[in-house]
């Protein structure tokens, strides 16, 4: 359903370069690129996604700042964009508390740069969040990506974003970008 | 034509948030996310368009480190998607050296969030791109947006990117991915 999507930016567990399971840093620039992208985007909750103390600290100091702070009295576009911005421990903790808020659980989507059984086009992905009424999820990783249980774990994969070229290495902000722009930007 | 795009980052001239004319700081994030977008859709330049000399020698030391230093040992990934960046000072500087590697002027294609006289869609902006046999050079500014004289010499104007929302503040990062995606993704 086109009202009830929500993203998570998951920092924990991602796979670092040497396929080990690792929890990432939150970037400065992600909480507030993909904020404003969500925004843009009408996404209904923006959770980022990590298990650790000091990061937790961080991250909802930046939040406060521009939601109740300084930078939301300096800047009233930001502050609305991290009107819907959460720091949440887990990815189990991100559907608990979906589910608690729309009543159902939602179908978890994720993107890869690799085609999986259950992989699932764009247009295809759009038609389901415009006609069905499920809740959704749409999941992405940092570091070299979400480990393979999650993956293994989510209703839909969407295809790979490509370009022209073979190079697919887009920053995770973009790729948010570009993604929910596929989804759901006007037709 | 698809294989003679140039894109440009502008951080002079443009609007500070009292429309008075000002210089932008290079941000890294717009050195890396862009580079990688470009090279993801196969841009044949990229060019950071500053007069500033500080803000050209520290740009070119992080370019620097990607394409011939450390940087580029390191990740790989990086250092090809660094391989099409400059720093140049000036728009017309840029429009120069494109004329000078392609025998052409660039046809300036820029984009704003009001809609103008000359206001193109993405899709007949695409249809050109993919079926003329013109050079095209995207400008993008940052701060508060590119100044009334450069938006007035344009050839063509985007369309507002618009999610669903009245909400328009994407960062410079990511409205650069949707709009290389529009122009230039898969079809």
């Amino acid at each position: 359903m086109r009202e009830k999507i929500y993203l998570g930016l998951v920092h924990y567990p991602v796979y670092n370069r040497n396929q080990e399971t690792v929890a990432t840093s939150v970037t400065n620039f992600d909480i507030h690129d993909i904020s404003r992208s969500c925004k843009t985007y009408d996404v209904k909750g923006y959770h980022i996604i990590t298990p650790v103390d000091a990061q937790v600290e961080l991250t909802s100091r930046v939040i406060g700042y521009w939601k109740d702070g300084f930078g939301g009295n300096f800047n009233k576009d930001r502050e609305e964009a991290f009107s819907s911005t959460y720091v949440t421990e887990s990815i189990e903790k991100a559907v608990e508390e979906i589910e608690k808020a729309e009543g159902k659980k939602p179908v978890i989507v994720t993107t890869s740069a690799r085609v999986y059984d259950n992989s699932i086009s764009y247009e295809d992905m759009s038609e389901k969040i415009y006609n069905d009424d499920n809740v959704y999820l749409l999941l992405f990783g940092t570091g070299h990506g979400l480990v393979d249980e999650i993956m293994d774990s989510c209703t839909h994969i969407l295809d790979p974003i490509r370009g022209k070229t073979k190079y697919n290495h887009l920053s995770v902000r973009s790729a948010v970008a570009i993604i929910l722009d596929r989804l759901l930007g006007e037709k």
